[in-house]
Formats: C-alpha cells, structure tokens, sequence
C-alpha cells in the first residue's frame, strides 16, 4: 500500500448526553478536539449530538464510522445506569461487551478493596477493544475499529487526547490566516468571493461581528499550503484596499 | 383533529459552518435553544453540525425535518460567498429561491439606496417561506413548512427565537430538579438506578464533577410532572442517606 500525500483524512464527533441536549450542559468538547485533530492532519467533518438512547447512539455510530476514517464519541462512559455508550457500541458493531483485564487491572490498582461492581462498569468494553490511557481518573478510554470512545468531562477528554498525539494517520494540516476590517461584510462579499474563485486550493470564511457600536468582519483564509496562503491574504489586502476599505493583517 | 396532551413534540437542529468545525468558533446556539424550546414544550432530541457544503446541509435537513415536528438550522445566511444555507435548503426541498418581496422591502428600508446586490442576497428564500422578524440587524430568519432558517451570530438568533415566543405548537414541557452530594457517583449508582426503575415516568441523570480538591456529582431528575419531580427528590435524598451520603437538595 502507498500513501496517497494529498488523501484527505476526516473524522466525526458522536456527542452522547441528555444533559446536551437540554441546555443544562455547555459542551466544550468539540472546539478541542477539532482544534486538536487539525494538529493531526484530520478534518472534522461532522458532529452529532444524540440522547442517551440505545437506538439513537447505535444509529449514527455506524453512520458516521463508515462515512469517515476515525469517529470519536465524547460521554456516557461512567460508573451509573445512565452510563450506556459501550453497550450501544457494542451492539452497533455487533460484538459482546466484555470486562477487559487490563482495564480491570487498572481499576483495582485504583479502587485496591473498594472495585464494586459500579465501578467494574469502567472495565466493560466491546469485545476485540483496546484501551486509551486516561491520566486524570485512571478509567480508560476505548478504541475498537476506528471507533475513539472518551469521557464527557473535558479535562478527562482532553487527557486522553494527550495520550492519543501524533498516534493517527492523517494529511496535510490545514493552515489558517486571518484578515480583518471594520466593515460590513456585505461591502466585500463580491471581493472575497473573486479572490476565492481566482485561488484554487483556498477558502474564505466571512465571520462578522458587532462591538463597541461598530461593525466588523473576520475573513478567515484556510489552505493546506503555506505559501498560497500567504498569496491568498495579501490579494486579499489589496482587493479590499481597491474598494476602499482598510484591511488588518491579523483578527479582530 | 384532537389534540393529544401526552403527544411529545420533538425538534433537531442543524449548526451549519465551517467555524465550528474548524474549532475557530465555539457554538452558542445549541444550550440556549435547548432552554428556549423547553419553556415552549419541545424537546430537543438530535444535533448535528455540517460545514458548508450544499450536500452535506441537503443530506442533513432531509434526514432532520422528515424525522421531528420542528428543525432549526443555524448559520450561513448573510451576504457573501460561503453563505448558502438558502440554497440547500431550497434545492433539499425541490422548490426554486426567490427574492422575498418582504424581505426585500425591510431591507429597502434599511439600507435604503445601498441595497447592493450583496446585500440583497438576504432577501432570498426558498418559494413557500414566511419570514421571521430579526429586531437586532433586520436580515429575517425564515420558515419554510416546518424548517426555520436562523442566523449563526447568537444576538441575532435569540431575537428570531423571542419572535417566535409561543407560537409553536408544543406539548407538557420537561421539568428539571437537582439532587447533589460530596460524592464519588460510583457509590451512588445503585440508588440511583433503584430509584428511578421505582419511578416510571422520571429519568436520573448523574453529572459528576471535580472541585476544590474534592469529588461530587449532580443528579437531575426530569419529568413533565411536577409532583412526580418532588416524590422523586424526596425518594432519593431517603435512598441516599441510607448508604451514608448526605444529599443536597439543589445544585452543587
């Protein structure tokens, strides 16, 4: 097999949680972790955000795994009955859950006499796992196949992260590089849109913005290259000062 | 037709940009509608987050608006290039985009002799839609059968949801009330997963945290009903002394 320089690599994020998806709980973990898979030359592709519903979990667990090269879910892999990522992975990807040995290794080097049977449920795994370590509270994370199993609690999340860096193949990083201005993005848009179309490779996100009584824009430029980046944001400057608006290299 | 007083009203909704996905902006949007469309007896029961692409938005509102009484879609509704919500919409539902004559007369009154063509951009909807009035920058939101077209910045969609105050038709909104201990939730996972088989109609939720050097957790109850929420509470802080936790009767 050869590696393919310019294949894109994608992932998914499987947000599991009530406490979601009634507002009572901010989720911070998909800001991280996309930031963190840009790092690895992975694009985030697609995030759903589903109950904590056998059904729901098992349905877009196998949409997502095989629409992308890597899906990651974040919750529900605690110690209570609310807790049941692994069993609707499980029978998503149609294998047993089992106690895992080393997981259970782990967890009794942790709880010594007090491993009750609560806490044997942050063993359990789908069956042919393996384990991620989890440097903050000891219960691992879980992968099977192309499947990242983690905690909703983001210091936990954002540990196993860590242990995860750099282990996953992916591409080329996208690169990022913003130019500014106090305007209505509506004066540039016919601006932005040509300086798009005459750089293949590129995109511009327009992101506007009210403050301090004025209005602003954000015109985020994103290419795997480097140098095209840099052409892209100086033709950018100079298209805006064209039509008179004064531009900042840099975000507001 | 009768009206069904147990009917559960369920809605989705989609955050449609690149910003998310990239990990550049963090999403405001989700928990404040969670709240709002409780208060209105809607669940919010599905998220997904797409990018910009007219494929990936079509896919998701097809598979989202077939599926729930209500969608929602945040994001890519202004004026330039990579704003084409509009658009895929349109194309999901089979209908052509037109420029609204409502739309467009606001925005004659707004803009007055610098409606550029840019800006006229705002005016066009999917054939068949009604407007949703947007008191902060005028650019309506739009509603189309049960789709209804939001803004991304987050001032601007929580006018378009204060237009839409009591307007959707909804059903028994879930109550919420919260039990907490200084606790590790594993000790408490048997209580809580007793206490709510005894009481059908309830959910327990248990949200630990890590604070001040010491371990605790939440558990919510949510139920439509408000005495069955008190028997509930009332039940669980009697379960929980009886295994030598002290319950709070709050948030922790």
């Amino acid at each position: 097999m050869t590696v393919d320089p310019a294949r894109i690599w994608t992932a998914a994020l499987l947000i599991i949680g009530d406490e979601i998806l009634s507002g009572r709980t901010q989720d911070a973990n998909l800001a991280y972790l996309a930031k963190w898979l840009g790092v690895q030359g992975i694009r985030l592709r697609e995030v759903r955000v589903v109950a904590d519903d056998m059904a729901a979990i098992g349905d877009a667990v196998n949409a997502l795994r095989t629409a992308h090269d890597y899906l990651f879910t974040t919750g529900g892999i605690g110690p209570t009955h609310d807790d049941i990522t692994v069993d609707a992975i499980a029978a998503a990807l149609g294998v047993p859950v089992i106690i895992h040995p080393d997981a259970r290794a782990i967890l009794a080097g942790y709880y010594g006499d007090k491993l009750t049977d609560a806490r044997l449920r942050m063993a359990r795994t789908p069956e042919g796992a393996s384990l991620i370590e989890n440097p903050r509270t000891k219960a691992p994370g879980i992968r099977v196949g192309n499947v990242f199993i983690m905690a909703g609690v983001p210091s936990i999340t954002q540990g196993m992260l860590a242990a995860l860096d750099g282990q996953l193949q992916g591409g080329a990083p996208v690169q990022s590089r913003t130019v500014a201005a106090w305007t209505q993005e509506s004066a540039a848009a016919a601006t932005l849109a040509a300086v798009e179309k005459a750089h293949p490779g590129a995109q511009i996100g327009s992101y506007p913005f009210w403050r301090e009584g004025r209005t602003g824009a954000n015109f985020v430029i994103r290419a795997t290259d480097a140098e095209l980046l840099a052409d892209v944001a100086a033709a950018l400057m100079t298209a805006l000062r064209d039509i008179g608006i004064e531009p900042v290299d840099g975000e507001l």
